[in-house]
């Protein structure tokens, strides 16, 4: 495995194997450089990583996980399962729980996040992830639908092209992984900037995390964000915001929402969560 | 004419004839209420209100300035014409500058920005314009293209549904109306927060300014913006803009634009532009 040394996707100076979170906005690139599911190989222990698919949210969770299983291996993986989830009580399946006790990466695939949430939300399997997760024990990342399910509140769905207001979006709950942020993915590329203000409307405590596709919000286990892949991270803050008509208006009647920063982040960029500030890419800090 | 007294658009509390300038996100609404047009109708004179039309943004300028003709003496304007200027030399057209001269309100029509501004922009006639506006004389509004040319840049095209980048919008110049902002229009109905961010990259000095469909932007004479119509402006304020990667990047590459302040203003809200901050709707203070 000489991959790490000549193509690793982080270079030396921000080199780290410590465990990680990452938010995938979806259609992350499965084919030539894989540089996010790279990222999530590397952050889970590389050549020794002990890799779990739960390929859950999908309606063909068999041909997608193994698609998955294939990419992970190639990359050197050793160990690969699917755990194909398609009933709750599988969230009390003691093999599934043992594999969770050993394995060094959880990976969600797309697909519906109301299903999967519906299928892991609440079971002991979920929550001894968090907790591994919590702990720094294992990296977890989400793609699409499993993106979405990262924060405490979770868009369900919703609708673009018209002014924010509350019925554009559905929310529900997460699995709370890092419950203060609410995420959006395909981001841009789906138009979804005013469901992600009208979803914030109602939770200005929480950030608004919009994820492009083919792109990374990487969460190091210090509340740095950093941003990995092709497209941009959108982050809405709410948290200074002076008014919102929210609780007086119609469904479908057009929201204020006063006072929000906007931070747009492409490769390279950092967010502080603490501070809540960004942090500009360094100049050939990364590659 | 009783409709002013009542059906007002604006509350006694607000009731103000002083010329203005009302920048509409296009498709306002003709038929029913017809509460933008007829707020442009009242701040030109209401009843003594002497009207030019203007339908040169327009491949059917004939027609588009009949029907806007027909809804301004519908209110009843006693003077409504329509200048349908097709070629740059009725720019200096005597009977058109005469009628300027003595018009109290100027409504420039949807259609192409670039050939509105092909059109009109330095000539006589629309220098004459620019100064009655400045002095406050004669209300001027335009719609969809016509609110795209108020500002010195202009947003003369791109698209949707990409990360932002500098290739995401087409620039020109604006007739300068209002220089210091930036214009969209149909913004959150055809999803352009993207290419709004992607052209204020270039230009963070000034406003970005997205006025949703049946929606408008009026400036007052004192700097206020007040919002009117169903649905929201979208105010992007990048003078505190912490970092971009604009002049760094390729045309296709994703952009970063850090600690932009974003303001989404609906009905009755209002913004100062001396002050940099929204004001909310007083309760009751518009109906």
């Amino acid at each position: 495995m000489l991959h790490l040394e000549t193509q690793s996707p982080e270079s030396p100076m921000f080199q780290s194997t410590t465990m990680a979170v990452l938010v995938i906005g979806g259609a992350e690139d499965k084919v030539h450089g894989r540089e996010i599911l790279q990222t999530f190989w590397f952050r889970s222990g590389g050549a020794n990583a002990t890799i779990a698919i739960i390929p859950s949210a999908s309606r063909e969770p068999a041909l997608l996980g193994e698609r998955y299983q294939q990419i992970f291996e190639e990359m050197g993986a050793k160990y690969v399962k699917v755990l194909d989830i398609r009933d709750r009580a599988q969230g009390e399946d003691p093999y599934f729980q043992q594999y969770i006790e050993e394995c060094s990466g959880v990976f969600l695939t797309g697909g519906d996040q109301l299903r999967l949430c519906g299928l892991l939300a609440d079971t002991p399997l979920m929550e001894r992830i968090r907790q591994r997760v919590q702990l720094g024990e294992i990296s977890l990342a989400g793609t699409s639908a499993g993106a979405a399910v990262m924060g405490h509140h979770m868009i369900a769905g919703g609708s673009s092209g018209e002014s924010p207001n509350r019925a554009l979006v559905d929310m529900a709950m997460g699995l709370g992984i890092i419950p203060e942020m609410i995420v959006d993915q395909h981001f841009h590329n789906r138009n979804r900037m005013a469901r992600l203000l009208s979803a914030l409307s109602n939770h200005p405590e929480r950030l608004g995390i919009g994820i492009d596709e083919d792109t990374c919000a990487l969460f190091e286990r210090d509340g740095l964000i950093r941003v990995v892949g092709q497209g941009t991270v959108t982050i809405v803050d709410g948290r200074e915001m002076s008014y919102t008509n929210q609780k007086e208006v119609g469904p479908s009647d057009p929201l204020s929402l006063h006072n929000l920063r906007l931070h747009i982040l492409s490769h390279g960029d950092c967010y502080h969560l603490h501070q809540n500030q960004p942090i500009a890419k360094v100049s050939g800090s990364l590659p």
